[in-house]
């Protein structure tokens, strides 16, 4: 399984409006995505390691896929309108990685 | 829920073991920190966002609890023996982002 995080690094001039992010752009990338987006996740940043720091990223989208081909082949034709979106939540320039899960328990 | 995320930044001169990673450390930590764990899993960088570009992580691992509080009472006990095998399968200083999970489906 194919894992796709979205990060959004933190920082003092960063803003992230994570209510439009869980109720407007998440859902709106998984309409697009369809039923090639096998599992999705949303997490909000508290804090660090060492206590009371801030949390090294303010929010993390992850999607889940059967496999990299059937993840492209869903996100390309939509990659432009979900990009575009962006500017609506945040001024945070995401860093995108893709894993393979291997453990998930 | 809590999301702990332990992600271990990629760079040139950068070392992971994900064997290592997977089969001794990953055990251990869950054997340390008992029910207190309801959920955990380990992530391999594959790529970044551009095709061919290098993933940004090399390495993520993410475990979750009920409460900080339980993750608190759970890990400290551990950290330093934890901490301390890391050198076993990595150079990289991790970074430690602790998450509330907002979307879970």
């Amino acid at each position: 399984m194919i894992k796709v995080s979205v990060l959004y690094p933190n920082g003092n001039d960063k803003t992230f409006d994570m209510d439009y992010y869980c109720n407007t752009h998440a859902p709106m990338v998984a309409e697009l995505l369809g039923d090639a987006l096998k599992d999705a996740a949303v997490d909000k940043g508290l804090g660090g390691g060492a206590p009371g720091s801030p949390a090294p990223y303010a929010g993390m989208g992850n999607m889940y896929f059967n496999s990299l081909e059937e993840f492209e082949k869903a996100f390309g034709p939509h990659a432009e309108k979900i990009m575009e979106d962006l500017p609506n939540f945040t001024n945070i320039r995401p860093i995108i990685q893709i894993s393979e899960v291997m453990i998930l328990r």
